[in-house]
């Protein structure tokens, strides 16, 4: 007979909106939250048997009474929350990952009454993934589609020529990659004192971003290491780091046949293609720690 | 014989990128452009005979050469300049209508050298398009994806009730929206003083968040209306403006079967709903003017 | 005092599932209904008063209830009842306008009991939009993302050549295309016949496949107006067609630097491109008939 | 310092169209090829030395180059090549991944002359992924976004209930899901005898939609392992298979209000749900073998 291997089920992309108030002063957090669990399901997948199965629906509900009655401090502090009460609550269930996308807003400037009206920022999305198997803990956090650009500083050159090989080399050109990143935290168990999650993914987003900015690149697989080795270095709670990044392609476009001069040196046009793109991926670790974030980063 | 009607053509989602250089500090113009050409084109119709098109090819071209030679100051002066072009050089093509996106960058901060380094905003993408048909003008600007929320001061009651009516009033509800919006300049004429169009634009887009953010709503609609007076009201180079906002429901979760009281009064938790939404449109004209912007606001 | 223009409003992307059973054989009807109403609105928009407005909400309702109490037969049939539901019950509702969406299914083969199981086809979605203000009736029906592809019987060539014109005329190509077509019935009263909607979308689509199949192309121009052509020619029940046809560019790999011809007569090697593309749309009318599709194809 | 941990590289998402001519009678293959080499990377991630690095460029030309001097028989074949040739030709690459997505496409129709029009089908796409490190294979076929519906024999009774559960038991609901599926072939080394790539899709496709179709589903789990067991027991050259499938809700509408029974026993209106959705996920083995496929599947 057929054997189950490693299985997980659960309620994803629910939706949830807390709002809480300080007087006319709002605030708001805006989260999708997608839980999985595992444990003894084997009679799930056998004979249909839901004896042991906790339903969806109910990991929906579960979400939403969270947030009522604990609030939402930050994601990671809300996934943990949620995790442990699975766990810890249901004896089939061994293992619960929770992964929370979150969307930022920031206010509206206006002269009217109150502080309760709110712009979507549209920016990167904050992602957590918290794991936990009633004994320890790992928290993964991240973001996905933060683009950044640098218009100048970037190189490519020196590399294999075979026989397929067409492309000049570049002294100048448009870097652009929209950033996939990952990291995993140290902390791992109760006894230990947990980050300030919010500190925490603003600083690594600044130090990210300024590694990106501040690198005169040689090729992006630099970048990218210098990207990681900077959180590293400046963020203790951090033991690992994995980035992937699409080489978002600015091709100068040739401009000869109008009697135009298309040169990067006073300013150039670009073509910003779609399809295809260089992907780069790479996992950066603080000295003595093992990796543990998979290697091709999913949708959350 | 079927009979042809109005018909164009073009090439559309031309990306392009323009770096201007002013020493180590670079400014960026990042857009999609989408030009189509209307004139004497029976005969390709018919027969197939190119002897009157200008491939849409060319037109691509076009728009890189032209970011080049004359740069790129706002996205309706570069549409005007193409648009001029292809009517003016082209015997057979009478009407030229440009459409460009535009994509909005900030500086990366940081202590490095230079300043050539940005990060997407990634909130709403800025909209024109540019008709001409050798003579007069017609300008509409707009934005597409700005989503907003008030967190109170909307409710939702005094409605018709009839047989299939289940929703209950609402007095103190979330409004939520994600701005679709069209405004139409009065420039028409080249003898005429053109606007100043990104001040235009930065100002049109600061009234309309402040009217949604200011106005106490009884509903979408009078939001919407609010905002579009306030554009008319305060910025004498617009004659119409049209909105497509769709109502981004946000549902009280209820939660009392898990005894938690969920009152929008201390601050409440919502699902976010994806489908089905309302959908709110509405034209607000300048007393005297003709409606001209379309009534189903099309993709670009 | 700024002018409230055009308006309407409405429940959107309502999504419904009819199953009929007909013993162990069941049918299924999967459809996103949209309805937008318009009338006596201004007070609305004025001063927030609901008094005329039946809620969206109930808009939904009504279209589930529908689909019980009547059944789902045609997406046009379907359309109309609901249609003239809102403008014949409610009084300050003077126009309605549905658009539906549907998905098409087709039966799983397999050898267990009972035909209740389906797999979706994912080819092009069917579309229908009815508008009805009380005395006459607007039928527009037609289809999105329908891909096509010839691999040989197209060229371009003989077209304008300007100062930016770069292309090399092409005697042999791919011509592809992801086809948006509207077509307009001549149906509009109540004591006309009706025409039988399934038959004549089965047939149109048929002859506008036939066409782009059957057509050797010098232009995709001359290929929709044939597509167009055959559809009015076969199709008495309608009377204008429009396209929206983005050329879907399959560019020839330069394949030289490798010793290699890559040469479309004995088969040949291509990139299919993302953007930009070629955008060519057009009206098809029966003579002597009015063209009322709007230019611009909006979403549905 | 940071180590460097895994890290690849490659060019992601080359569209490639492989036209073959018989005659009047053309055959056509469409992919998306993504390859990821990894190897002797150190340097460039840490100097940016690009000697050891094969420009991504080159990847994307020999994509296109192979597709011309080997033509494309099933996408496992052709990524072997692939694989192979980026492995053995270059010394420092050590270990190359390829995937490819293929879309289908069929013939349409016609009375015309020739066999070269198409329209794509656009159900499922076929995914495969080749991973070579020089010595030995690993090949993982699979599909994605074919979406199957039961629109009865389905029942969720009998689980657990806790404090937040809510949901009623149902003895008769729709079971939809979008198939996201993987499966591993046991052939590993050159030596043994590569499997007919186009019938084990073909085979494994018909299986599982027909596992899907004639399992009585007390839960989506039984109903996956259903199908992960069938493919299984058929298909020899297959020793693992992973399913995630959404549980796309199909929610009974409550049409009492209105005076309408809404019962599935004599067919039922139903509103298709967007999000939240359960999410299934698991692995079926073949007795005695090792589970590799990730347990989250990736993009692709």
């Amino acid at each position: 007979m057929p054997i189950l291997g490693q299985n997980q089920y659960g309620k994803a992309e629910t939706r949830v909106v807390r709002v809480t108030r300080d007087g006319a002063t709002h605030h708001i957090k805006d989260l999708n939250v997608s839980v999985s669990l595992s444990g003894d399901m084997d009679e799930v997948h056998h004979s249909g048997s839901n004896a042991n199965v906790l339903p969806t629906d109910t990991t929906k509900n579960t979400v939403y009474a969270f947030a009522k009655e604990h609030g939402i401090d930050s994601v990671e502090q809300f996934g943990i929350r949620l995790a442990r009460h699975f766990v810890t609550s249901q004896k089939p269930i061994h293992r619960a990952r929770v992964r929370i996308e979150e969307y930022a807003w920031e206010r509206i400037e206006h002269s009217g009454q109150g502080a309760h009206s709110f712009v979507r920022t549209g920016q990167e999305t904050r992602l957590t993934q918290i794991t936990y198997d009633g004994s320890s803990w790992e928290v993964v956090s991240g973001l996905t589609d933060l683009t950044v650009m640098n218009s100048t500083d970037s190189e490519f050159r020196g590399y294999v020529k075979d026989k397929y090989t067409t492309l000049p080399e570049a002294s100048d050109r448009i870097l652009a990659t929209q950033v996939r990143g990952r990291w995993r935290f140290n902390w791992s168990r109760d006894d230990q004192e947990t980050p300030d999650w919010d500190t925490s993914y603003r600083e690594t987003r600044k130090h990210l971003l300024q590694a990106f900015a501040e690198t005169y690149s040689r090729s992006l697989q630099q970048t990218l290491y210098q990207m990681g080795a900077r959180v590293i270095d400046h963020r203790g709670e951090i033991d690992e780091v994995r980035f992937s990044l699409p080489n978002k392609h600015h091709f100068l476009v040739d401009l000869e046949p109008f009697g135009l001069k298309n040169d990067t040196a006073d300013g150039a046009v670009y073509f910003a293609a779609d399809r295809p793109y260089g992907l780069i991926e790479a996992t950066v670790l603080r000295d003595g720690c093992e990796a543990r974030i998979p290697v091709d980063l999913t949708n959350l």
